[in-house]
């Protein structure tokens, strides 16, 4: 029977019919204000509290904005990363600045994504990683699109190989549909696609489990809230929308 | 508790649950003749009504012009001015021309982002800025959109960084859905959008809260108005169209 | 209060509630067929009968045939001429033909819009020009689309500096619903669209005040007319299409 | 008043409120099998039983062709090319072949638009041509879309210039709705588009008239067929389709 | 009275209004599987049975599998081709390979549209052609789009010149719908069009005869079956689809 | 009669009036998460079931992991592979790592399409393949479209010169209507299309036969399933969507 690793996101685990099948990399895709980074840290949070350790690869903020951030919503991970549990790789700053020389892993050059990988590896193995999430893959190919598969390809190496389980934050534009590109959607293990639609003049946010090797999961698009305590999924609640039905009238 | 800053604008503190949170970089996105230009000087105006300093870069618009529209709406800066709480960034001009000349902030290269960010970061110091609005941040990659994430970066560094609430003004074309491009939406902390749609033979003007980190806001498309008294908008007044349901049937 | 210039054209001043606002440099864009050229010769006309020099910059036609289209609308501006109240540049034939010689200004090179400015600086001091038509501007970057919005910044620092009011034709394709480019549409200080749709098998003329600075204006599409008199604008005759409404269902 | 070229299509006249004004150049647009070449041979023919020279600039099909396609609806044109009324300009076989050398008019590069001016110009004067068709201009400029605008104008100059009434043919794909481009659209003195849409499983021919200057027209779109004695047109039979209301809903 | 070539094709003669027109080159275009290497070879041995000897160009598939295909459907041509009235043209092996050499007229530069054009000459010769296939067409122009227009006429000179009546196979994608684009389009004496439609859930096919120079024809959409005899049209059924309104609504 | 190739899935045959006509060379396309790696692998399966030898070419998964997937399924190699009656060509890891080592079959240039074809047609020879799937054809050419179709035609002439039977897995992105590209489209001998639409929120699956040489098949869009024994297809259950009606209106 597949291993599953809990999402702690409420209402999502119960959609993917009891978690992420262990190792599988998962694409989290969406456009901006859907809350991909919320759902990404809330991952690892939720692994924390199961002492499951983890990292954060940190591409589009500060570190230290990263854990401002994860406090807003009460999650303090201080200790855990004294406790040498969980890790931020900055791979945003390059090392520059006061605040950056006290982080432990830094990524000096920030567009090569070998210097990423070698510093991931270290970090896995150090804090013996469970969980990793890299935000957002798509930085690293954002201009060049033609290597985006290969370099999903080669993270999942790192990261399916070292035994972790991962979230891929793909950033996509408000108007487009699609998950990221054709070489890395098929190459992740899973898509897990964040919406959000005017509906009659009012913003509604949804989910939807587009694919996920080793498990069924619901196959409906599921009404999500973002609390002060974090994303909060409603199994019960389907958006009827037609996203993805391609029929050209 | 998070700390904000009023816009001032009318109605649009209520639909963001009481303000800007403070040291957000907001993307004002919006086609021709939305009223971008107006919400922003509003944002400015208001703060010195409230003993907040702050400067408007202007690339679009001769500084001059920008002080005549803005005492078209009765406010009048000249005070502000002297007194070295107001300044306007000449980053249009180039230094070229006699009322440029009495300009105390000008960007030489008005095409350099390096030195437009030097200028911009003496006069946050000397002016002790809160509020700073960049009109428009398009024109800065307008001809290479490749660069527009990596500037908006640096943008929100050093506006973040020392401590100033922002408005980055985002031109898009009349026939744009989208806010700015993928690397611009994703980076910036918030993003408020305005419309101007023709719904059975008449223009109407609205206005929705995309994202705002760190708050909560109204998830509703409401009616905007533009008086000669500046921007007002409607908390209670929802335009009911469906722009963002990317529904292809 | 706002100082404003008369159309002239019957029922737009009545939708702009009063005229064109002084110094404005506004686009008046459309299709092929839709009236432009028409709608920016009654302009000029309507100013000469108000004692308001004025001065079109032929650039899709020569100086003559523009004569004679004027003429056919009993708009005779031979008078005009003698006394040094109307001019057309001839930015069309190069100073080549008969015709051409006894033309006083002329653009030598047709495609230097600096040699354009110079003679436009030159013609409007000499003329004492309250009106400028620019028709097409689009023509000045239809080869190099990426100078456009500077083109139009070059011009409106001109025809604004030097206090004329003017109009610059922009063509868009039959099949376009912009007004001629990001750059273009916010550069310009107003926007009035002219449009030909086909309706139930049936070609109708609108006209739509898209923006236009210094002044409210009807936010309706309205009812429009080539007669042999020029145009007509029907303030209470409403066109209910929906053209700019982005829904996408 | 303005003098009128009747077509002699029947129908077509009528629509035109009496004919095309003379000198206008005007441009005939449609997708493959929409009935231009017949219409614009028709429109020659019929200035030949008028007393009317005219000129078919061929540049799609082989001269011994075209005289071919005419008599199958017969149009004899035999007697008029003795006379010295008729002539066939040669732009297709660039003098190759046997039935190419007893051809009168010959370009023999057949991409130069400069010796097609040349050779065009020599005809106008020697058959003392009326109304003159070029078959097509599109051909002119298929790989270099971007001189399109300026063929046109250089065309416009000799056709117009010395006195002629011209139909210009130009070719769009079947699945375009624009006439030829921008630079073309808008250079042209009138627009005739003729449609082929399949409604309910059924082809339909019909024709609009979209501009013509120095008259007003029927603005309708009119159901059009193609007999063995070529096009007619019905002007009391309005196809109610809407090609060009462009809401995108 | 225009001379015809019967198709064979039951149904097909009867919309044709007889049959194709001698000499007339046809674009027979459709998406994958719409069935037009079947109609095309229907042709050529409708042509045998009626003593018109004929010619296949293959382009897409090795020679020898085209007569398998062609035995699929009861078209055994062994004895027409020992007769030698009837010959495949091998523009597909290269001349490699062991069945290769057993072809009588092979290209031996698949891409030389000038070698073709000579085996193809020949061969027409020799085997006095009255039909021609070239299956695909397409695949001539595939990597240069811009040689399409060209190759087409090329063809048409040979095809058209040696007396033969012809159809170019013209594939497009599934989501193409144009013929083949514009070049090709225009170029061509008739366009016959296959489709293949998901109505409700269900495949159905369909064929329109789009152009057709020398006669009239059906313009309607019919319904067409793919039997193991070959493909029927039924004359009488119309297939109510709107492939080809292009309102955009 | 045509021999034919059980595929082996419940329903597929039955729709496919007794299986795939032995030496096709099918696509297998669709968009991410629709099950395609599944249906191949499980026609694999049945094909050693039946005693036919298969070998399945990994070019988006490491071989290990294709064992392992297919074990999910209760599909275990491992005794087929030892008696030399399936193989996998690891066409994935360039021979590195310790997993690889063990590879009997292993292309070293992974974008070696020579190499690549060179393998294949040793590991068909040796293990007297009767079913090849190729996972997925897209990766071959998804820098270089312009390849596509060659690649295509050399795979197809190896698969069916050598007997087998085979499936192309062609990868299109969520968003794309197509199956891969006119080139592709065109020269496979069959085309299976799976997809993932939403309907009112939930997500639904289909198959379609769109073509499939030398056989009649089913003409509807069948509902399907994915189980954990694999895929099920319904003969009986048709969804009534239509994605491929190109209606615009």
């Amino acid at each position: 029977m597949v291993e599953r690793v809990k999402t702690g996101v409420p209402g999502l685990d119960e959609i993917l019919n009891g978690g992420i099948p262990r190792r599988n990399v998962v694409l989290l895709s969406g456009g901006p204000g859907t809350g991909k980074t919320i759902l990404a840290l809330q991952f690892l949070w939720s692994g924390l509290q199961l002492g499951e350790p983890g990292i954060y690869v940190a591409l589009e903020e500060h570190p230290v904005q990263v854990r401002v951030n994860m406090r807003g919503f009460g999650w303090d991970t201080r200790q855990f990363e004294q406790e040498g549990k969980f890790a931020v790789i900055d791979a945003f700053t390059g090392g520059i600045g006061e605040a950056a020389k006290r982080e432990k892993y830094v990524v000096k050059e920030t567009d090569s994504v070998e210097e990423l990988i070698d510093v991931l590896r270290t970090a896995i193995r150090e804090v013996n990683a469970q969980r990793v999430v890299v935000d957002s893959v798509s930085t690293l190919y954002l201009l060049k699109p033609s290597i985006a598969r290969n370099v999903v390809l080669q993270l999942k190496k790192v990261l399916s190989g070292m035994g972790t389980t991962s979230l891929l934050v793909s950033q996509v534009s408000v108007t487009e549909r699609g998950f990221g590109g054709p070489g890395v959607e098929h190459a992740a293990d899973g898509i897990i696609r964040l919406d959000l639609d005017e509906v009659d003049g009012e913003l509604v946010r949804s989910i939807i489990i587009w694919k996920m090797r080793g498990t069924s999961h619901s196959m409906k698009r599921h009404v999500m809230e973002i609390t002060d305590k974090g994303i909060v999924v409603h199994p019960d609640k389907v958006l009827k929308t037609r996203r993805y039905v391609l029929m050209q009238e």
